[in-house]
């Protein structure tokens, strides 16, 4: 399996590409995730030893009489208050006209289409007034394990550490995959034990997540996007406003219960005693300590919910993180720091892409998803051919190929 | 004991009041506490029938030959950033002249004054060279531990509980006061299990505190003072800019999981998607969103660590609370919440004053300390008449007179 950044990214033209056989969508509180099947019509001949690396999925079923799909899945990402672009995408795409979803009567020109998240509910009645779609809804946990769980078992080296500015790739053991901590950071943020497929409780979560870092960031900075504001929180610096244990010290640690000079003992506590008002701040320190004071508040439920339960390991997923270096290392350290070195934060590929994945994969007449498990999973993870090049960020879309070798 | 509210605030005549006999200091990162005891050389007859509820430590010692003592415990903030006022205080007052801690050099003008927090260390010289007062520096979590011991075990009704916008006081027994979990909100939040006298481990804490809702709050509203602050989110509505639960579902609850539609699922997550600058909030609404999120924040860490090891009781204290009833209800219903009914919110009468209190009873050499502990904890707790009356707001100063009956 391939999950590959195309090149003609934002120019893709369904006629190119093909059949489009499934969509999924997963509608939060400020994004909406769609992910797409398409396949490109390059047929092989179907033989156990004679498959190319280039030709995987056995189709057994479609539209040609093909031995063997070869397709990508595609990834695009909209903000739910704009819902009117995401409609208009899946209307110049003909989604909402393809698909093996469509209802068995002919002459309906009504698609049911996986989709989760709270928007599934919300914008039920648009989609089917503007597009006629039929949104088929689905749990928005039960659509983030199953999306988790897919793409660690399948993706190779989905998931990595990220410390001292390194990403450490690595294949999870499908044996030694549960239990685990799922932590899913989008508007709010979710935490879920996981103990198996479909086996999993949403132990906890806190309403201090993205759609805070980016609201309040807004409020604060008056930056436009997300992005800008994570732009801005890298050249920032946030001794600048946070109020730190050496300036309640005098400078020095507080070396007896292990606080260093360093630690942020207040965030934004400087903002108390400065005589400044918000315009005397840079907007890139006010970014910083935000993304700071979030993401360590993030990292420490986490790692007490871990502890709680017993769990080692703790994948973080949702549109929050966008493989954001300084964000990562925030999170990476408190863990770190909170469970002594014993718990450990692990970041996965497709972070944002957990829910629409569960949703894609949730549909029981898709035949793509039986084959993929089947051919897929069912093999040892090393002699499953999957790399990914390019990583997610803000509103791209990334077109992604399917196969094994 | 009484801690009773004197008529006089504000004019306090260090020449009615009498002898001074200590003085201790906290200086955190935003405030200084100061709490210093006066005697009001009012004397009666020792005998163990004879007292009259007026008078009530037997005095061992002193410049007068009183049987017995009767006096005040005096309470002061001021901001941490205005030290001067501090300094000019304790001058006003000779508190710097006065007290038992004198050095034993006749010549000397140097006092010896228990201090504790961030900014003993910091202003040490200060002190020194404006007061010729020696900070003799305690640790901040010992004189925190020794505070909430001493008035849990000493004052009648210390600690009470806050639901549906009523205190109900009530009395610990003493030998079922530990282990609790002590969570001290200053600028930043110190979460301590204490285990008995001196016996306690900080073992979590979060920035994200009273300097946050204060420093936040500041940039945000355009305050001057944190009560103001406090009184805005009073009259505010969080859901103007928080986004619920609903928001995303359309309305509806998230109910499989048991969320509430009006469940905050994002602090400030509407401002994401609301076409609004800062000025366009009402600066109530934005303080009730800030208190909320913060307060939510802290009662759920705290239940998370009490959870960890075992602690149905958590006493909250630190002068972020300020007996604010919207900030107690957080906090009572965020562990109520995520305890499912099992822990308990409490909150102290004298929550500001933990680490001041731990400081002025830290010393050896103060025999008025050892007269209250041996007069006063060795009494069964019904036969020791204590009240208070009225709450610390803001920096007024509270007299308090200092007897048992």
């Amino acid at each position: 399996m391939d999950l590959r950044k195309s090149e003609n990214e934002g120019n893709f033209d369904p006629n190119q590409s093909g059949h489009i056989y499934q969509m999924a969508l997963d509608i939060g509180g400020s994004l909406a995730k769609l992910v797409y099947f398409t396949d490109n019509e390059d047929c092989a001949i179907e033989g156990k030893d004679g498959i190319s690396p280039e030709k995987a999925v056995a189709k057994s079923k479609g539209s040609k009489s093909c031995a063997v799909l070869r397709g990508k899945l595609n990834f695009k990402i909209f903000e739910t208050s704009k819902i009117d672009d995401c409609l208009e995408f899946i209307k110049s795409m003909k989604l909402h006209l393809g698909g093996s979803q469509r209802q068995e009567n002919p002459g309906s020109q009504t698609t049911a289409v996986k989709a989760t998240g709270g928007g599934a509910y919300k914008y039920t009645d648009l989609f089917k007034e503007r597009l006629g779609i039929n949104l088929d809804k689905e749990d928005e946990m039960d659509c983030l394990v199953a999306g988790a769980n897919f793409l660690l078992k399948v993706v190779h080296q989905e998931a990595y550490t990220y410390m001292d500015g390194q990403k450490q790739f690595m294949d999870v053991d499908h044996n030694d995959l549960y239990p685990y901590l799922l932590v899913n950071i989008g508007s709010g943020v979710s935490m879920i034990k996981v103990e198996g497929d479909g086996k999993f409780e949403r132990v906890s979560g806190t309403s201090i997540g993205g759609g805070t870092f980016w609201g309040l960031g807004k409020l604060l900075t008056k930056c436009r996007s997300f992005d800008e504001l994570l732009e801005l929180s890298y050249r920032g610096n946030n001794r600048v406003i946070d109020m730190l244990v050496g300036d309640i010290y005098g400078g020095t640690d507080y070396s007896k219960i292990g606080l260093a000079s360093t630690t942020i003992a207040s965030s934004f506590g400087k903002a108390i005693s400065d005589n400044k008002e918000i315009e005397d701040y840079k907007p890139e320190d006010i970014a910083r300590s935000l993304l700071r004071m979030i993401s360590n508040n993030i990292g420490q439920i986490s790692y007490l919910n871990a502890l709680r339960f017993g769990l080692k390991r703790i994948f973080f997923g949702g549109f929050f993180i966008r493989s954001h270096p300084f964000t990562m290392d925030t999170i990476s350290v408190a863990v770190n720091f909170w469970s002594k070195g014993e718990a450990k934060a692990m970041f996965l590929r497709h972070e944002g892409f957990l829910g629409a994945v569960g949703a894609f994969m949730s549909s029981d007449q898709h035949e793509l998803k039986k084959l993929l498990l089947n051919e897929v999973v069912q093999q040892a993870p090393s002699s499953v051919s999957c790399t990914v090049a390019g990583e997610l960020h803000g509103e791209e879309s990334i077109e992604c190929r399917v196969y094994s070798a």
